[in-house]
């Protein structure tokens, strides 16, 4: 539990301190949420430059995905993505059942509602690290019951 | 090495996203050091708080920070500290020979100058440690050679 601590108290502060700052000036939550996903592209897109420094090449788009359901998220959450879907046409849903960077909030529906602010970095992250391997990307987060969580990836082809 | 890689990636782009930001307005660097210093602060009352949850009663202040040295260092940065000094008066010495989150920077003399800012959230993220257990402090750092680096707290009595 500690092994993943110092990272899952500096998100949660980095988003404390850009929703703080945002309260002296701009006001829009949507800014907010990009400046945090923003975050999440270029951690992404370092770490996995790391994580494949001696790594083979990827064989498709599916070996790349399970390479972000097992290692990355790992790496980044000292869990697997638990159930990883795809509609073959370029559609990938993973679900975490037990989502670490909502796992500060209390479990249920209260607090839903706040969900997307501990969700717009991750969702950066994962866009980052796709991006890393020449996979462009649109990624989105959904929350029905915390700390449940699914990201939903739409490979946009070039 | 991957192990904390997320926590440094993170850590690194945190500080440039608030240098960055502060480009568009404020200029003063001692500014954006106070934020970070604030930021580890932070992060380090937390960490504290969930690590000490099950340790018993420590004995003294020299017992604390032989706490800070090995299992709070080795929580955040996977070693633990390569030396700790005191002149038995409320000042302790902290050298870590290989400091992780200066290894990014190349080693030698050539990047010194840089090196303040990549040490204020660490400086920070000890004073908030030893604030959790009710220790006051004021805590710099200094780089002779990087990547080693030495920690200088002065334990302020009340």
């Amino acid at each position: 539990m500690a092994d993943e601590a110092p990272f899952q108290f500096l998100h949660y502060e980095v988003i404390q301190y850009i929703y703080k700052s945002a309260e002296n000036g701009e006001t829009e939550n949507g800014r907010n949420i990009a400046k945090l996903e923003n975050l999440g592209f270029r951690v992404g897109q370092g770490l996995m430059e790391r994580l494949t420094k001696d790594t083979a090449r990827f064989k498709d788009e599916l070996d790349i995905m399970k390479f972000v359901c097992k290692d990355f998220w790992t790496c980044v959450f000292k869990k697997q993505i638990d159930n990883l879907r795809t509609n073959h046409q370029g559609i990938y849903v993973l679900q975490d059942n037990k989502f670490r960077l909502l796992s500060q909030l209390s479990a249920g529906k209260q607090y839903l509602e706040h969900a997307p602010k501990y969700l717009a970095f991750t969702c950066g992250l994962v866009r980052g690290a796709l991006s890393n391997l020449g996979v462009k990307s649109i990624v989105t987060a959904e929350v029905s019951i915390m700390p449940a969580c699914k990201f939903q990836i739409m490979i946009q082809k070039m």
